[in-house]
Order: C-alpha cells, then structure tokens, then sequence
C-alpha cells in the first residue's frame, strides 16, 4: 500500500544501527514534510561525504584529506600515540581537548568469536609504526569492556620489544557519577587507585 | 576536528526524530562503512522520493500518484470513509487488512495550546467530501490520547449535519495485552463493554 520509491526509502532507513521499521517510517515521514530544508540537503550531504571522505592510511581517521590533517599537523606532540578502537573514541577524545599527540585507530578489538585476530586489525601497521617512527610512549584508550581490555593486554604485550612506554587510561569514578549507580568493578577500581588529597 | 563535510552530514542527521549527536555520529559513521551498499542508495532514495511522492488532494495520503491508488481504486467500499491523524496511522490501518472503504488524513489534532483549529486540518475539507460523495459511515480512528478524543469529539458534532453514521475504534484490552500492565482507564472501558460469550 506504500509507494514503492517510498517502500525502499524506509527499508533503507530500517537498516541505520537504533533504527527499526517503525522509527524508519516515522523518520520518512518527518523527511517528506520537510523536503527542501531536510531531505535534499541530506541526500546532498550523504553523497558529497560518500564521494570526499577518506580513510587516513596512517592512523586510520576519517577526513577529506589522506594523510588526515591529524597525521599532517606538526604541532602535536611528536612522540605520542594514542590507540583507540575506531573513529568515534578518537572524535570523544578529540572533543575532550586534553590530548595533543596521534592517534592510531584499530577499528575495533580482537575478538576469537569473530573470527577477528591482529591481522584483521590494524595492528601490524601499529607495530611497524610504533618502530619507524620514535614514538615514545602510547596511551592504550580502548574501551573497559572485555574485548576491549583483551585486546589492550594483547598489544601490551606486543609492543613489549619496542622501546615505548604502554600506558592505558585511569579506571575510576566518573565526573558527576555517583556511587549509589556505579558498578562494583568500577568501585573496586576506584578504591585501589585512591590518592591522598 | 571532524571534517565539515562530515559535520554537515551528521548536523542533518541529528535533525532527524530519534536521533541525537551522539547516535547521528553513529549512523554517520556506520554509512562510511557501507558507502555503496547503503549510503549512496539511501541518497538516491532520498532524492528520488522527494521529487516523486505527492499529498493526495482528496484523502492526504502520500503516493506517487494524485490522487493516490486507493482513491482511484473503486473495489474498496464507496460509502465507508475511515478518519485519521497522520499518514502513518493510515499505513498502520491498511497493514492490518482489515478495512476496505476511503480514508481521510487529517493532519494532526485539534490543540488550542498551538493555535490549531479546524481550519489547520482537513477538516473543512472532510465536511466538504462527506456532504458531496454519499459517504453512509464515517469511523473516527483516532489515537485515544487527549487530543485525538477531543477531535474526536469536535468531529462527531461537526458531522452531525450530515445523513453518515459517525462511529469511533471500539477501547479494551489489546490483544496479548496483560491486565496487570495496562491502565486503569483501559480496565475501565474493557469492562464497561464486555460482551456474553
């Protein structure tokens, strides 16, 4: 009963991670009310970035440019090497402003389920990186979640025969967080890092 | 730190209902990873959709055609007219299969709080086809929040004038429905118009 133009519009959309049939529907809908201010821009907008959009072969970033304009900026601390699973963690530390050296993303953790090892990773590259190119310390920022810690004891253990200081992100309470809605593990963590005021 | 192509994109994005800058990021990135198998399609179909799907004069339905095929489809009911909210609520009735007249889309409800009257909505329109096209009964699918019922209400004055038997979506519990989570108001109804078995 839906036009069929419509009817591959909101299968498309159906298939956007947090989206479902429904959210798809309500999604076109809202998009044919507003055709000029936000449908065609955003058809403009997907093709434009599906056509510019590269990813940098040095740290694995998304950009227009190739290396990104990261990896070409000589004003960031040279020696510095910050690991993240994929391009939005790199974005959330971006966005904190508090680093300012390089990033190397992985895009996304070693998992045996998967079928995913260091190969399908980024991870020789990082290891070659790590020797060619002075680097004296890399921050491990992957996620505290299994995988993501698996993987941090993983390249901890690989980057041992390079010369750089592995370090990894502090464990502990969040800014705002209150202890009431933590998890125990996080508490734990918190507890065995405290320090005197 | 983002490329402003990219920004642009995930902007659009974030306009979108349901979506955020956090998630807007996540479908943007996701569509980098499926460039040709998801983010140029979903821009064709953008583009094709807003330049194809027209307003139906006669019911508000949204189709490639005007008027739309199920106004110009004459095995439906003739004299059977369904009102309702939005198109999606349209969609929603003919995916159950279960009605064959007319539909009429109002385009939202009655608000005094945003200054929506009669004249906002197809109604004078409503009017207008009930009195000209022999329609014999007008059933009010409208939500049964507070402002569908009180257009409801509105609409089932409004008709009186006419000969067309005016009914409503009959109110109880919905199928696979558990008493212990439904509302009092709900109970209330079901019971009030519970049937012999």
């Amino acid at each position: 009963m839906i036009g069929s133009e419509l009817q591959i519009l909101i299968q498309l959309l159906a298939k956007l991670p947090g989206l479902g049939p429904r959210s798809a529907r309500r999604v076109a809908l809202h998009l044919l009310k507003y055709r000029t201010e936000l449908m065609l821009p955003l058809s403009e907008a997907l093709n434009t970035t599906a056509q510019t959009i590269k990813i940098c072969d040095t740290c694995g970033n998304l950009d227009t440019q190739n290396p990104c304009h990261i990896c070409i900026n000589n004003h960031r601390e040279l020696g510095l090497l910050c690991i993240v699973e994929n391009v939005a963690d790199l974005w959330a530390i971006e966005r904190s402003g508090s680093f300012k050296g390089y990033y190397h993303v992985l895009g996304g953790t070693l998992s045996a389920l998967e079928g995913i090892g260091p190969e399908q990773l980024k991870i020789p590259a990082l290891l070659q990186r790590v020797q060619t190119s002075g680097i004296y310390e890399i921050i491990l920022a992957l996620n505290a979640t299994v995988e993501g810690q698996t993987t941090a004891y993983y390249l901890a253990d690989a980057l041992k025969t390079t010369n750089a200081k592995v370090t990894a992100l502090a464990h502990g309470v969040p800014l705002g967080g209150e202890l009431d809605y933590l998890d125990d593990g996080t508490l734990t963590a918190a507890l065995g890092a405290r320090r005197q005021l």
